[in-house]
């Protein structure tokens, strides 16, 4: 009997017609749908997504526990245990297909499990999704990068020292999971001479209380906010949606 | 009569079956296609990437000139007179669907183009796609972010300054249009201690001249270049895809 494989597959970042053709075909015809969750029975966001447009009649769902802690250490574990779970079904050659928030090589926690499957002699595929920064980029329909321009992508860790250097050195600036930071990065920005029109923030889009535009430190930002910091905004507009021109020729973004 | 609307769509990095599903929804049910060429007539690879999985009998395929002069002056003006050809759609009423490589946000002209659109009245939306960068990631199945690591992306110029800046500050670095600069890459790495285990080459993914795997100064690379450039690949492995292996606990990547 030949071995199962494991696909690790990038949802998107929430809207379910940001799943790719291949995610929605492998998900379909594989026999089992795994779903990391962190304790047994969760909700699972990217499961979540998904379920509108696939079809899981002949799919069996499962949870693969997978905690969540916030150290490397921890998550080497995690893996090893999680790929033993995903072994019982490749080792009876059933292909796993499990799904991620996101893209699979932006902050998930995926790429442990697949380092372990592998060195056990199981083949893997990565199928890559829609990144958050880059779904809300279209949503604030704001580039990300032109030209010759280079972008950083930094996540709002407690005393990241990284913050501070990116937003001092690069003209593009991605901060992730910045729910309870917006008020910091502000605070940095305006210290190097940029106001609040150079930050751009994209929050919980397609829940209830979805905010997509200027960063006002005053208002509440949910967990899956990213901000999008353009210093050249500084240069010809105030804000631009409020602003929409084609002239001066020039960097307007 | 209602007017038309501006989609401009991310196709991702090559693989037909990357596009999502609402761009294969957006693209049948637009009475207008738009391929940006740099000259009438000329192949468009966004084009050839979604030909086998669009159906485009009841779609019109246009070309729409936008030179590439590497000069932001002269896009302000390719984006004004390529949203006035879209603009003649629109105004009839008619949806027209713009097809780019990769991701929207990430150094499309397209957004020259919208910005001049909604100044003139009319709505856009962008529908993101899938970054070369990601796809390459996931092709390598290397993790470019991972906990709380950042990571830079920075397109290989002549003479850019900010290349050094990301490859001594930051731990993950992606170099785009990396064709002819790998020997640079691996020689300004080598001078802070890091060698050519620490890069990953993905190169012309799908084509017959197809490398993924670690960088080597020494063959030819072509335009669709990624380096993946991972300091912490340095500390436990020659060359990870040689050693997959889960232990120790700790940085692999």
């Amino acid at each position: 009997m030949s071995k199962g494989k494991l696909y690790g597959i990038g949802v998107g970042p929430g809207d379910p017609e940001l799943l790719t053709l291949k995610a929605k075909r492998v998900i379909e015809s594989s026999p089992i749908l795994a779903k990391p969750v962190k304790k047994s029975g969760e909700e699972s966001v990217a499961f979540t997504i998904i379920r509108p447009v696939v079809d899981l009649s002949k799919v069996e769902v499962v949870d693969l526990l997978f905690g969540m802690t916030g150290d490397d250490a921890d998550y080497w574990e995690f893996g090893r245990k999680a790929g033993e779970q995903v072994i019982g079904y490749l080792s009876r050659g059933m292909d796993v297909a499990l799904i991620t928030l996101g893209d699979v090589s932006i902050y998930s926690t995926f790429m442990y499990m697949e380092q372990y499957v592998r060195s056990q002699g199981y083949d893997t595929e990565i199928i890559p999704g829609i990144p958050a920064f880059c779904g809300g980029a279209a949503k604030a329909r704001v580039p990300l990068t032109l030209g010759d321009q280079c972008l950083a992508v930094v996540p709002s860790a407690k005393d990241n020292p990284m913050l501070e250097e990116a937003l001092e050195k690069f003209d593009n600036v991605v901060v992730m999971k910045a729910g309870k930071s917006v008020g910091k990065v502000l605070d940095m920005l305006k210290e190097k001479g940029y106001g609040p029109e150079c930050v751009t923030a994209v929050s919980n889009v397609g829940m209830p209380d979805e905010y997509v535009g200027m960063a006002d430190p005053d208002r509440p930002y949910g967990y899956f906010t990213t901000l999008i910091v353009k210093k050249s905004f500084k240069k010809v507009c105030r804000w631009r949606r409020c602003r929409p021109s084609t002239s001066p020729p020039g960097d307007v973004w």
